[in-house]
């Protein structure tokens, strides 16, 4: 694998650290409009489609039949901080379902936000799944389960009707095959199966323009991109960069983050999907990628592009405030 | 910059993430050894190189006069977590030279490791510049400016006589010039180096052979060698990578980690100076580069290579517990 390096983090007048990565902007169609790097090399999506996965939860009826509105559908499709407002929604969605936090098998863990943390260690024991940061994604696997009498327990398998159905909603949309051979386990315990990253941001511009969709699955990819644009704190948190993102054209960008360095966007007014990945994995890296390649679409808005050029090029401060370099993106997002 | 893949991340059958990387190994006389990528360029020492920067506090008699023991010395050589027993030990330096919290000038934070950060939220409203990971090598400071009678206000900006004599140990051991163009501020606000690879090698080669290096420089060389290799819990903290690379094999491994990517060791039985940095700065790559090459060192003892090892190669886990995938160093650590 070759990739471009498309982040440098200096320290005085030097760079100290370098990220390669690939980039690619699809539109409905798949026609690639932008691309750096090994655009069709396979990567775990990870957390990077949820909404995808979030689909069934739509397309079953027990969205509607639970009366979940956009910020139980954001939840749905979000890696949180496990911030009040978070826990005490993913708890609302299982009890619409007449579960609680019992059901839920994706795991424990701490906020990964450090103000977070601080506050649940001063306020809790231990965290609980609740805490988790795919809680809601996982809310949503139970309340589709629920809805259509399927048994709950055991949804985080491969062969459980939920995952099964995900395989084939992911198969739709991006075009792969998906099968034990390209699947590995998720933080969060579920399948995630390495894809095309072309087609990870075919995907997302399908869902986003709903080109190529039965009409079904293109209202209910409108309604969980919407949902999202619509209340990007759900899908993310205090100072997260998905929520950053989103906030900075109100309902015109959906932006989504996943471990390992994914990162997976749409424009739905232009039409377009993007699918990013950081060759080493590192977060600030994908960041910086999505945010200078979301800017390239917005070239005739100054406003926008330049709120997102701040995203992708940024100073750095050490615990004295004192400025001690920059991270930017390469010459590489100018051609 | 062009260096070979070093470190792969996997993840069921695939390989996930990608970290490159150089390396070195040079003996006292500055012979390579072993080396992998761009070994002559330069890269900042970061905190990799605070037990060269804690020279003048043995070389000034500060050490001596405040009867400071392996502990103190390990501190002053240390990146800790801020855990209880660091933070004191770093209050009892300053005590010792009559100073206190407030003579230090690195910046406050909370600890970066997960359950001491737990701990400290807990315990304490906001943590103090005693709780920043370079209390210790500031107390060091303190203490030489304290026993010399130089003023120790502004004892980190890059004109103030103790980084003056800093610069003057790393150019000795280095063989680099340092001086404006190749300085940037560190994280806790001194002035930070940019040094060819190499040279960051052999400077660790020195100070574990004596090398090349005056006799009174020397003495303190291996004094502050042996201090972090008897006191590894104090150089890092629980859990802490220099802390079990030191535990593998106890008084005969010396390492220490630095912010983006770097690590320096020694292996003074073998008269061996090791300098490590991955690309793209990132700490679990470096960690497993270092072990793998300290590993080569000790071919000819089965327990302490496989210890080593088991920190170059070692599997991940899940939220719950589930085995996900692997870290692990390429093939390029064999040849």
């Amino acid at each position: 694998m070759s990739n471009p390096v498309l982040v440098e983090v200096t320290r005085g007048n030097m760079v100290e650290s370098r990220h390669r990565g690939m980039v690619v902007a699809v539109d409905g169609d798949g026609n690639e409009l932008f691309s750096l790097g090994e655009a069709d090399a396979a990567v775990f999506p990870r957390s990077a489609c949820k909404a995808m996965q979030a689909l069934p939860l739509i397309e079953s009826g027990a969205a509607a039949a639970y009366r979940f509105g956009a910020k139980e559908l954001a939840l749905a499709c979000s890696s949180h901080s496990g911030e009040p407002e978070h826990v005490a929604l993913a708890a609302e969605m299982l009890a619409a379902a007449g579960r609680d936090v019992g059901a839920l098998e994706c795991g424990a863990h701490w906020s990964s936000d450090q103000a977070t943390l601080i506050s649940q260690a001063r306020s809790l024991e231990k965290p609980s799944a609740l805490h988790n940061n795919c809680s809601g994604k996982h809310a949503g696997f139970i309340c589709a389960c629920c809805h259509s009498g399927t048994e709950v327990r055991g949804y985080i398998g491969y062969d459980h009707p939920i995952q099964q159905e995900i395989r084939g909603v992911m198969e739709d949309l991006t075009g792969a095959i998906l099968a034990r051979d390209n699947c590995g386990v998720d933080g969060c315990s579920i399948p995630t199966y390495a894809v095309p990253l072309k087609g990870l941001a075919h995907g997302f511009a399908k869902m986003a323009t709903g080109a190529g969709l039965g009409a079904e699955r293109a209202r209910a990819s409108k309604r969980l991109i919407d949902a999202c644009m619509a209340e990007p704190f759900y899908v993310a948190g205090t100072k997260r960069a998905c929520t950053r993102l989103m906030n900075t054209a109100p309902g015109r960008i959906f932006a989504k983050t996943g471990a390992e360095g994914v990162f997976c966007a749409a424009i739905p007014e232009k039409g377009i999907g993007i699918a990013i990945k950081c060759e080493d994995g590192t977060t600030r890296a994908a960041e910086a990628m999505v945010a200078a390649t979301l800017a390239r679409f917005f070239a005739d808005e100054p406003q926008v592009h330049a709120g997102l050029m701040a995203q992708a090029n940024h100073s750095m401060h050490n615990w004295n405030r004192i400025h001690v370099g920059n991270a930017r993106v390469t010459e590489a997002f100018i051609a």
